[in-house]
């Protein structure tokens, strides 16, 4: 338990503690299978792999890797990194990642909501795609939400989170929360990278209940960090398609 | 079950091998029997008719071919024809599928949702006519759904397939997207037949969880199938007019 | 039972023989006692007498004819005239018809929704005013349901529609769907006359599982019937108002 | 009983005679109980103290006379009025009407819906303050309910009126329904006084199953009754304020 | 009991006198238990410590004072100063209140309702971000809400904070309603302090069933009382932000 503490201390600017009494044993649990995928690996980072570019940019995305397009090309990649959990939605975890050699050995981090690239953002929401209950029939070991700070659709999904939240504490699933300023308004503030907005979105999912946030890095320099929430870690999510591109 | 996963190779390019051990007990089951219905009929191609142009386009479809009002024109094609089975809605489910000829021999597949083409598809979306519970009741071997892939109406699409995802999972009964690129939106990236939209729609449907999915023929000539979606068989349903058409 | 698919087959183009054994036991119940009713009569039409002008126009309908305000007055000439139903809604079901002299012989269709005509019917929708449950309490033999086909709310009108279904099976009620074509878009298609208008509706009702479906009388003179729907009888509902002025 | 009736019969134009057998017992109770009100203060009208004023106006209403503000005013008022009732929502009725002083002899009216007069009434819409289940708990005799007729938003105000309906008959506890026309469409159509609009509202509230009906008093000098909901009693709810003012 | 109701009667103008009768037992011990906080701090008012401004404003409000991101920081301020409860979102309700250090001695106000200040306020509505069952949960002495009077959103602002009242009194929760005129027609109207539109945001709380509202503090300068909610206490609470600038 204090390794992981320690652990995620590493990820916060050092002025405050962290203290993970609060989080229930069976979340302590989930959250030290994932921490221990990484230790095997002697990573020093919570790392995810997110394999839902298909949902979010369609499968264009991978026509200039076609190995990508194997899902399994994915599940092997997490397992011989030493991954802290695959993010992929409910299609994908069915079909593949149920397969015997990646369900024992790759945690799964079961994406809850995503929406196209079609239509524009400026109102930007990510409907379910599947619920606490299918991560817990399948076994997984977090669920993930994202959530568009900022959009003028912040009601449904203040709404949308806040029912995940509960379930995913009644089944002892951690939450991780993708926390992205997005949104007609947040163009006009400066766009989803400026620095106000990413704090303003880290803040918002800590107080939402979020057990880990996933940001976006800001852009302006003055990073001094004593801004950043100081309730959950910063935790760094790969994002497979960077992965591909950085081993072209 | 060797027997089945090589039929629906067969529909994909294959760069990768697929893989049904996901599939309930029950799915296989009713899959099994809809494929036997094509192997009796020496075909080899996965083959529904589907007969919802009453809802989808009015009447007026039949207007040339008036045997084709006969609701039992088509139950008789289908059952002579060896379909692996018949799509219908609700209504001609229960007036005329029931009778007990067809109901014996041709495998239903309850369409769930459909809409008129009277108001505009800028925000198409089709609410459900039925609900999986009534194809349980009916004794139907799968369900039909139709998602409008780019539609400003995604989120209560996305929201409804999942339900009834979920309830299908529940009864047994496999899952068939009419995956369609549709809407406003897709008008302006080049229309419903474009390559690279027919590879999303049939990419969301895969990742949402459907076990079969249909598209349209796409319109760009380099098709050699790299980006076809690598979990869903590629299914060919013959539609009932163009049939009607090539007969006449 | 064979008299009542003969009965129902004279409002058929008879091209195709109408069959009945779809109908649970007690659909057909209430079906038959609503067709006694006008052999009774020695009618050979299925006729029920609507009284939903208070809500679809308001009372001023009946300034000219003040005699009409006495809703005993129109259960009389249901009673009297060997109507196989009058159709109201619940208040004055609940007031009137629960009177034991026309509980007794005069079949109640309960009106399940309806609208003013104040707001513009550009998006026509019909809201439920009572529900099955209330059907079934004040021991009605049907229920009736106004579907505004080509409306823009056409959404939340067929799922309403198909609780209303789901309702009445279950609770062995035989559905009658007043099934009108109205909205912007029917406007500009030639409006709720238009003969491919009413087709289509009374299509659509049909296949989402209308027992009985009324339409407007179209305009179009090559009425040969040949598109009316196959799997619907046509049912003539005469207009209590225009019975009113037929008399005056 | 026969006393209820005839009671109820002088507030109508006697062309027709009312029937209240269709109420269910409990239903006379508290309507008796309300009436017994009456009697005791030779009263011949249905009179009901409304203390809505708060929500609808703002207490700027009792600028000007400020004795007003004291809520214990108002229900001593109903007390020693023989009121045959107090119309109040629910912050009043929890804190003051529970008094056993008052809650002994005054009849409470649980007014369920209500508005500010602050967002333009173009599409007016009443939500619920409060249920029938706390009418039930606070011991009350009647609940009251305003649709405004007429208003764009008549599909919900409908359904939720059906709701009211229905679990107010559940409960056993009288119906009253202030029916107002309302709305963008109202202002056009000659005003909320208009006589057609009015007699249209009470119609309409009638047909929806209200037990009683509060109209305004329309403006039209042709008021000869024969047009007035022949279903519903018209009641005279006199308006707290008007008589603080005709008590300056 | 008379204690709490002399206290409570402090803050009221004195023209009428307080009764408390209402509150159920267990909403008057938790009240109490607030109350002897103060007490024990020798204060005379109702003084919450609400520290939800990483919500409403972001976390930049807490630049010029780091020492504010420290959560502990305000628990502490809590604590020692004899605050009467600190309010906060269930994100941080559950990180940090629920050390043991805090929870002992600090009621919990579990403030239920918030919005980020991105999307424009012409429609202002606070979502849920948690429920009274979460209170319940967590051993919370009251819940808060805040209902944006005047608001275009008023219909679900009303209906979202009737299920709160509902669930709260079940719970036996006090329910703190922060009522806060807004919105374009507010702006319209003279801006969110003007006297009128602040004694109306607090008459409808109250009419709403809260048992305790919070206003900002209105602009005009008669001042005189007379118009201020008759039957809630007028609670001061502090705020965090202006408590931090004036210990600058």
């Amino acid at each position: 338990m204090q390794d992981m503490v320690n652990f995620l201390n590493k990820g916060r600017k050092n002025k405050f503690s962290l203290n993970l009494d609060h989080l229930s044993v069976e979340k302590k649990k989930h959250l030290g299978r994932m921490l221990d995928k990484l230790w095997e690996g002697n990573t020093d980072k919570f790392l995810f792999l997110p394999i839902d570019h298909g949902i979010e940019h369609g499968p264009s995305d991978f026509l200039d890797c076609p190995f990508a397009l194997d899902p399994y090309h994915a599940l092997e990649l997490a397992l011989q990194g030493s991954f802290s959990g695959i993010a992929v939605h409910i299609g994908y975890a069915t079909k593949y990642w149920q397969n015997p050699k990646y369900k024992k050995d790759v945690p799964l981090l079961l994406k809850l909501n995503g929406k196209t690239n079609i239509p524009s953002s400026a109102e930007a929401f990510s409907p379910l795609t599947s619920t606490v209950s299918d991560a817990v029939k399948l076994g997984a070991d977090a669920v993930g939400y994202t959530l568009y700070v900022g959009s003028p659709s912040q009601d449904r999904d203040i709404e949308q989170l806040r029912r995940v939240r509960t379930e995913s504490e009644d089944a002892g699933l951690p939450l991780v929360v993708w926390a992205y300023p997005r949104g007609k308004f947040i163009d006009e503030l400066g766009g989803k990278n400026n620095f106000a907005a990413v704090a303003y979105a880290a803040r918002l999912a800590d107080e939402l209940g979020a057990d880990l946030v996933k940001i976006n890095e800001p852009e302006l320099p003055d990073l001094e960090g004593q801004v950043y929430p100081e309730g959950a870690s910063l935790v760094s999510i790969i994002s497979f398609w960077d992965l591909m591109q950085s081993k072209d």
